[in-house]
């Protein structure tokens, strides 16, 4: 875990922002690098599962050419929702950097903690990391678009 | 609720396996008709997020032009994973209707119950449909793979 990383996927949100896409980002590191970033495109792809983080994974398992991302470490300016931390169990992803809590759909601490059960493969989870960025970015999308 | 929507889903599981897959299918109905179908395919496409219910959903919304599949019926041959319950959320599917038990991903009442939560969104759940049936095409695969 190294907190700069969570500024690129600040930068990410900011781009989905100027997309009318919930502000969102999302970058996998592997090794030292970034290996993939993406945000948030659910409107834009009409896709329910184009979160940021699921598409910063399927990237980053095309470079590493393995569904299997044993030692990446995941930022993402949100707190997961199910979808996303399931997904992290399932690419093997060794650890997940969160900025924002979710209490909407958070699975990571608020909803739930989905990685307090029995599942095999879960990462270590580090969250408010860079916490004040990521919500003034979310708060000023959602204050624009009232 | 139709079970025999879940034959459609075991031929799919059927598919996976001559492939090399591991044999889970899936199929999404709407307004009675089966919209779309897949089955997993995470080890050829080397992407961690392509179970058989992920690529069923992402079909059905494309066939829709929505991300949200409200009404939407998921059946599938496995009981979900955390991704694949949480992405049904996300779309707003209505029905989930799930074939064998999985004990060690399992998300709808295995290892946890993901809608015990305070979710938004969930889907009503029938487990158990045509479980014999996807229980033997799962111990076959696994069987000949020994």
């Amino acid at each position: 875990m190294n907190a700069k990383y969570m500024e690129f996927a600040l930068e990410q949100a900011k781009k989905a922002a100027l997309m009318g896409e919930v502000p969102i980002g999302a970058v996998v590191v592997l090794n030292g690098k970034i290996i993939a970033s993406a945000h948030n495109l659910c409107e834009s792809l009409k896709d329910p599962t184009a979160h940021a983080e699921i598409l910063a994974m399927k990237k980053a398992a095309e470079v590493v050419g393995d569904f299997r991302l044993t030692g990446a470490e995941l930022y993402v300016t949100l707190e997961p929702c199910a979808m996303c931390s399931g997904a992290a169990i399932n690419a093997r992803v060794k650890e997940i950097i969160f900025g924002a809590a979710d209490p909407v759909k958070g699975a990571l601490g608020s909803v739930t903690n989905l990685y307090s059960f029995n599942f095999p493969n879960k990462p270590t989870v580090y969250g408010g990391i860079k916490e004040k960025e990521a919500v003034q970015i979310l708060q000023d999308f959602f204050k624009a678009k009232r």
